[in-house]
C-alpha cells in the first residue's frame, strides 16, 4: 500500500528535520528552554514516544503533496518541519488560552512550567518554525521561498483570527449557525490548505495547480473539523460508556450544538440553563440527533468531503505519492460515526 | 539641529507604515482584535497619544542608520514597522508573563481584555511584524529581503532567550554577576543591534559597514541597559521622594544588584531575607554604593558608550543622519544620573 510505505519514509526524515530546527534554540544555560520544546514534541520527559508525538498529519501531508506534484520530497522537508512547529506552537498558546491541563495524555507545558515560562516557549517555537521554513532557499529560488514564507505568515495570522473568534464565542450567547466557519476555517483549516500549497509551491507547481491543493487541503481540513464534531458528539468514545470525552460537557461550540442553538427548541432551551452534566449526555445527544443536527452536520460533512476530492481531482497528482494522497483523504474522512 | 528635523521627518511616516501594517488584522467580526492593536500602539483608547505609543527609538535608529549608509530612508519604512512591532509584540507578552498591570500609563492588554486574547493579540501581532518586513521585497532583492527576514527571526528567537534567563533567574539564589549579559543582550541589546543592522542591510552597504552598524546598535543598547539599572537605584525618580520607583523594590536583578549580592556583604544579606520595603530603599542604594556598585555600573555604562560610539566611527556614518545618529547615541547615554 503506497500511503504506508511513503509515510514510513517521510517519518524519520521528518523527526529529523524538526530535530534540526529545534537545536537552534540550544546555547549556554537554555538547556531548559530546549527541554521544554522536546517535551512538547514528544521527544522527552515522561511518556515521551509516537503517542506523545502525534501523528504528524500535516507535514506528511505536505511532502505528499509536493511528489504528488512532481517534486523532490527531501527538497519541502524545512517546509514540513515548519508546519509541524507551527501547528505545535498554537498548541501551547491555545492550552493556555484553553487553561487545558493535558495534551496527548500528558500535562501541557504551563501546567509543568507555569504559564510565563510556556507563553515563552511558544514564542521560540513560533520563530525557530519561520527560521526552519527559510532553510528552502538551499534548494529553491530566493523569490519562491519568499513566497513561502509569506503565505505561513498569513496562515498564522489566520490562525490568531479563528483562536480570537473562539475565545470571544465562549462569551456570546447569540452565535449564528454561519459563526462557525470563519472559526474552523482559521483553527484548522486555514494550515491544511497552506500545508497542500506549499507542497505544490517547492514542487514549482503552475499557479492552477498549485490552488486546487491548497482547495483540496483547506477542503479537507474543514471536513475533518466537522467529521471531529460529529464524532465529539455520537462517537463511540462520547456516546457510549465514556460521556466524560463529549463535546456537551465541554460547552465546545461545535457545529452540531450551533445547529441546535439555531433550531430554537428544546435542546438550545437546555443549554441557555448552564453547564450540561453527564448523566444528561446520552438524552441530550439524542435530542440533538431529533431536531436535525446529526443530518446536517453529517451532509456538511459530505459535501466538503466531496469539494476536497474534487479539487484534488483537479491537482491531477501523480505517481505512488497522488495514490497515497487519495487514500489520505479517505482514511481521513471515513472515521467511523 | 539634525537629530530633531529628522525625527520630525520621520515619525508620521512611520506611523503610517505602522497602519498600514496593523490593518491586515481587519475583517469581518475582527473589530476587537483589531482595537487591541491600535490601543497598545497608542492611537486607540482611553489616553492615546504620544505618550501611550512610547518614543519609537528602535524605527528611528532604523532609518537613521539606513540614510547614513547612503542608502534611501523611505525604501527602509517596512524594516522599522517591523521592529517597532516586534517591540511592541514583546512587550505584550512581557506584560503577561511579569504581571504588570501598567505600560506606559494605562492599563495593560491582558488587564483590560483577559489573558487568553493578550496572548493570542501578541501573537497576531508577531505575524503582522513579520509581515511587514517582507514588503521590503518592493524596493529590494529578494536575497536581502530573505536575509532581513532571516535577521529578524533570529532576534526574535534572542528575545525569548533573554525572557527565559528573566523568568528563570526570578527563583534562583546563586546567581553571579555575568548571568547579567546573556541577559541583556537578549532582552535589550539584540533587538538594537538588528535595527541598525537591518538598516545597513536595506542601504546595501558593504558587510563590514553592516557589521560596524551592528556593533553600534548591540552595545548602544547594552549601554543604554546599564544606565537605565543605574536610574533605576540612584536616580532622582528612585531616590528621592518617590522610592517606589526604585528598581529595589520590585526586586529586579539589574547589573548593580547583581554587583551586590557578588560581593556578599551586608546588601547581599539583607537582600537574601526577603522583599525590600520602601523606607529601606535609601539605606540599601547609599550602601550599595558603599561597596561599589555604582562605580562599577558607572564604569560599565562608560566602557559601553565608549564601544558604541567607536563601532558607529568604523561605520563611517554619512551626511546630516549620520550626525544625527551620533547626537542619537549622546542623547541616550548621556541621561542624567
Amino acid at each position: 500500500m503506497p500511503l504506508e510505505q511513503l509515510v514510513q519514509t517521510f517519518l524519520p526524515a521528518i523527526e529529523e528535520e524538526l530535530h534540526k530546527a529545534i537545536a537552534k534554540a540550544r546555547g549556554p544555560d537554555m538547556d531548559l528552554l530546549h527541554h521544554m520544546l522536546a517535551y512538547h514534541l514528544g521527544w522527552e520527559g515522561e511518556k515521551a514516544g509516537p503517542e506523545a508525538r502525534g501523528k504528524r498529519i500535516r507535514p506528511i501531508l505536505l511532502l505528499l503533496t509536493t511528489a504528488a506534484a512532481g517534486g523532490d520530497w527531501q527538497n519541502a522537508l524545512p517546509a514540513a518541519a515548519a508546519v509541524e512547529l507551527i501547528h505545535n506552537f498554537s498548541l501551547i498558546h491555545d492550552d493556555i488560552e484553553d487553561n487545558s491541563p493535558v495534551r496527548r495524555g500528558r500535562p501541557t507545558l504551563w501546567k509543568l512550567w507555569g504559564v510565563p515560562q510556556a507563553i515563552n516557549a511558544g514564542d521560540a517555537l513560533f520563530s525557530l518554525a519561520h527560521l526552519a521554513l527559510l532553510d528552502l532557499s538551499q534548494h529553491t529560488s530566493a523569490n519562491t521561498t519568499l513566497k513561502t514564507s509569506h503565505l505561513l505568515l498569513e496562515t498564522c495570522l489566520q490562525l490568531t483570527r479563528g483562536q480570537y473568534l473562539d475565545i470571544s464565542y465562549e462569551l456570546r450567547g447569540d452565535l449564528t449557525l454561519q459563526a462557525y466557519w470563519p472559526m474552523v476555517n482559521g483553527k484548522t483549516a486555514a494550515l491544511l490548505g497552506t500545508c497542500t500549497e506549499l507542497g505544490a509551491l517547492v514542487a514549482e507547481a503552475e499557479a492552477p495547480v498549485c490552488s486546487a491543493y491548497q482547495e483540496f487541503g483547506h477542503a479537507l481540513g474543514l471536513a475533518f473539523q466537522v467529521l471531529d464534531d460529529l464524532l465529539g458528539i455520537w462517537g463511540d468514545a462520547a456516546l457510549t460508556g465514556k460521556s466524560a470525552e463529549s463535546d456537551l460537557l465541554s460547552g465546545k461550540k461545535s457545529l452540531p450544538v450551533l445547529f441546535g442553538l439555531s433550531r430554537a427548541g428544546d435542546f438550545a432551551a437546555r443549554w441557555a440553563q448552564g453547564p450540561i452534566t453527564a448523566d444528561e449526555v446520552p438524552f441530550l445527544a439524542s435530542q440533538l440527533e431529533r431536531e436535525g443536527a446529526h443530518a446536517y452536520t453529517r451532509e456538511c460533512a459530505n459535501d466538503l468531503t466531496e469539494e476536497a476530492l474534487k479539487a484534488l481531482e483537479r491537482a491531477q497528482p501523480q505517481g505512488n505519492a497522488g495514490e497515497a494522497l487519495q487514500l489520505l483523504a479517505h482514511k481521513l474522512l471515513n472515521r467511523q460515526v
